[in-house]
């Protein structure tokens, strides 16, 4: 993939995440591999709900940054490469919603099982279950992306950060994207299962009666 | 309808959907009735959300492919089969939404009763009550298309697969669209209606003290 | 308003309607006051979320054809009449949405006191309170239309009717859409308010603890 | 920044807050400083979900007009005076939004700790809490903008008026709108774990089960 491919992608999937209102307050972060040694990332403190010059640049595989633009890498690279050194991922993305941040909230990892979006995420088997890692939300930076890099499950293309955000990779752009809108319309599935279990139901029960 | 009319009314269909988010993560399936013995049908694990070249193909109705493109008819083609076969469908929709994932959870049914969107699955009754039969979601294709076949009531225009999503049907796309948003309209609603039910009402309380 | 700036100021409100999800199904019905004895009103079965040719009619007060299109008044033609018979109207819009069949449920009137919006109804006193009629879904359509006339209450733009939907009113489209927005504001807010109203709080909890 | 680039700036305001449906029935009010002693701010009345000519107008610090529009200042230009006065800010945002009414409905002060986005809000310290003021409506608009005045906090860029909604501003419109989106996110968050509270989990619980 060549860098004006790159920017021509990251710009396509800012558009597609930025209104669905998954990179509100410029949030979230998008990036891509470009060859051997070199991942294009979105830039620290931008919108990325618009696409503008100097918004995105590159860095190597050690968070170095490769090129000549005035753009500042964030301070999330670190995940980003994480994702890249321990898989053959293409593409990264980061996106804080509401429901993300509304599941795994006292576990180590969220255990999903017997749901058809499973297969989306790769697990074909009718009893696959699913342990999507959370971490901790560490405000040390190097910290979280050493825990992501240990945590990474090859089998599970996503981990969830606490009160922060998810992560989700895929082999290019698309897969990437389909990955993260499994995840998502899985997380919001369990916030809205757990709300739901609060109501005794009984067996018969007309639920439009 | 010619392939060339079809193409287009898929094309919409997508379109429409897939603005609504009902085609998240390569979900989803639509079809077209266009002959005696020929349907088109969206094409296994590409994007719905998107129009492509190649992302439709022809079978009939015993599920055999009946054109040339190197398009892969989808497992889930059975079950737009078992519809065709049932009822006079000339369209069949099958999305996945978190809220047809969270109705119908313990029952084989959905008892629908007093709601005036029934009248856009056709039950014009006043105390009409629509069942809609909930599938479990066999990971045996065959069965599950099998156990559609059987379950299919001409009365509704629809039914469930638990954990997974909707199938809906019509004579023609437009009123498989009705349908399928009706019946989206009365999932999202019953599901509030679950929630809401825990709450304890006296009368005469007034919601906005 | 000439019977053209009506074609087009429904087509706007359906565009704008629509792209809610306040127009599913064929839902919804949309009308405009355009002489002493003439009402513009949507066309009975169509998809009011797209403008089509034929889709408009035009009704006297009472409720009569009086022009040559194709199109079918609907049933619901009676409700907009009843509307135009006691107020000032220039527009009248009816749509289904979950959160206006959410509300409501027990009462004969929904009161809603102590809320900002009440402005945007015309309500500026501090402890307004507005109680908007709840009418039952009746399945006669005359009966359901008198009801409507005899239960409309001036100072309030609007009424709800149980498992149905809501019908909203103004001087003119604009004033008819800032009611309806006002009013579907509420509702949500009453819904989600009575939902939370399950959750115990302690003085001095902190919610993001 | 010149008067011309200002209606540019707030129409473009109106359009991205508008589609998110934050400026509904007339609601809301979008303020720019284009001046030591001018404030370019929404007209009373108008629907700022669109853009037409005099639905803005300038007025000094002390809330006088000082264009020729035929605009009239909204009765709560006060309270985007009081946060000029007490502050750096370029723009302030005021929108309703059912989540910005479904928080802070008990208390002073709506706290918020521990998550990514308060660095959104300038806190990127570890244990950093935020606490948000929560204003009564106050009928009387003058008491209202006063005590605004009196509590606006310097380190938190917004504050919460009870059943009507929010104030947030920042250096300038970009600032402000990013300010804005985090705390509505994080307010949609607060409710939904309020709900989601009563839910009694245990350890080891499998929610997708």
């Amino acid at each position: 993939m060549s860098y004006e491919e790159a920017l021509h992608t990251l710009a396509s999937l800012k558009e597609v995440l930025g209104a669905r209102g998954w990179l509100r307050a410029t949030s979230g972060n998008l990036s891509l591999r470009i060859g051997p040694d070199a991942v294009a990332i979105t830039a620290s403190g931008t919108d990325k709900q618009r696409v503008r010059p100097h918004d995105v640049l590159l860095v190597d595989l050690a968070g170095r940054k490769i090129d000549e633009s005035p753009a500042r890498p964030s301070a999330e690279t670190g995940l980003h490469l994480a994702v890249y050194q321990r898989t053959d991922a293409g593409a990264v993305l980061h996106v804080h919603t509401v429901f993300n941040n509304s599941v795994g909230h006292h576990e180590d990892s969220l255990a999903i099982r017997d749901h058809e979006m499973l297969k989306a995420l790769g697990h074909w088997n009718e009893d696959a279950e699913v342990s999507v890692p959370v971490l901790r939300n560490w405000a040390d930076l190097q910290r979280l992306s050493q825990e992501a890099y240990d945590r990474i499950d090859p089998a599970v293309p996503g981990f969830l950060v606490r009160r922060h955000g998810v992560y989700a990779w895929g082999a290019d752009a698309d897969a990437a994207l389909h990955h993260l809108e499994a995840l998502e319309f899985l997380f919001e599935w369990i916030y809205y299962q757990e709300l739901r279990s609060t109501v005794a139901r009984e067996p018969g029960h007309v639920p439009g009666a």
